[in-house]
């Protein structure tokens, strides 16, 4: 019996390093595009779309051994809620792989036209939601709630930036008729990087939950 | 423990229901949305707005009892995925309201404005997408793979429209600068129509998953 539960044990961690792994891979995927479309490097935007199916995969794979391990284990408290928010939170970081595979199209679809500004709000924003990820995947394999609390408080910081780089682009669009596409491409790109700081928003709750068993209002 | 386990099946099938009633709930968010924008009727956006709060707690709820019908029923097979895809469902949902709620908020955001232009594709679309929501709905009702199929090829109906109504969209720009504010937000409520699409594609691939065990390549 303690034998067993301590394999049940040792599955539920090596699931949750499964979780960090596939988040740290997605971290990796938003890097990857910003950079992409900062130095117009189509190779790498390219690498980052390919990217995406090993994502989609691990997802696939983490739902599988939740389902199975909530199956054979029959878990209660705490265990059943590994198992529940691993559930959720590979859907978020699934989410954000997409984001990230939506801005590295963005990239293609620009090719090789000259970027109407230099790009500086949009990997602020980049950098911030990266580092909400980074620090929402540290929150959940140390279980600790302060950091995720600091996570939610950083989702703010996103959403102005967000409005600010908006307004920007349509001055940019205002300005000068030319500029338009490009500028509605990038306008998407600050909204991908908004969402992406919501769904890093939504791990950090996950990880509140899994240690206080209480939900919190859902982030907008 | 004939009588637990109908109890338990009688459990399932309220469990069903209640994520088909969100479901409906959230499919008239998308319709009042897309109708207040129309109408530029901005009680009706509020209302949508407001509605949004009710959205999250059914999700909660949801999830909550799916959680803790897992933890007391040790499910397996057939009664375990009706669980782990209530869990998915009811994300998908959720996502869904919140782009009602973003569709709303632009609502408020072109005020009194006079649209641009008459809107066609995007009713068109808020239609196609609503369908969408709806078959996929009644196929997880029905427990129907062929329904679910249907709203799968779909899909590509409202990508197709959503590409036409932005390159549109961009015309309006191009021809005069004073019509990009507003042709920007009307690109972002193309956008969230077709996420809606999207996720209510994910919806009628759970449907898929849930009757036979097989899980689809996921849906981008």
């Amino acid at each position: 019996m303690t034998i067993a539960r301590q394999s049940f044990g040792q599955e539920l961690d090596s699931l949750r390093f499964e979780l960090v792994h596939m988040g740290e891979i997605v971290q990796t995927s938003i890097e990857k595009a910003v950079d992409a479309l900062a130095r117009r490097d189509k190779a790498l935007a390219r690498s980052v779309m390919d990217g995406d199916d090993e994502i989609d995969r691990m997802q696939v794979e983490i739902e599988d051994r939740c389902i199975s391990l909530i199956a054979r284990q029959q878990p209660v408290a705490t265990d059943l809620r590994v198992l529940g928010t691993g559930l959720k939170i590979t859907t978020d970081l699934e989410r954000i792989g997409d984001h990230a595979f939506d801005i590295a199209k963005i990239v293609l679809l620009i090719g090789d036209e000259p970027l109407i500004k230099p790009l500086v709000d949009i990997p602020r924003m980049a950098g911030i939601a990266q580092r909400m990820l980074q620090e929402s995947l540290q929150a959940y394999l140390k279980l600790n709630v302060q950091m995720a609390e600091k996570v939610c408080r950083d989702d703010e910081l996103v959403d102005q930036l967000y409005h600010q780089v908006f307004r920007e682009l349509l001055t940019y669009m205002l300005e000068d008729p030319k500029k338009i596409n490009q500028a509605t491409q990038l306008i998407f790109v600050a909204r991908y990087l908004e969402r992406i700081a919501d769904h890093s928003t939504n791990v950090a709750e996950w990880v509140i939950y899994l240690v206080t068993g209480e939900r919190l209002r859902k982030n907008k």
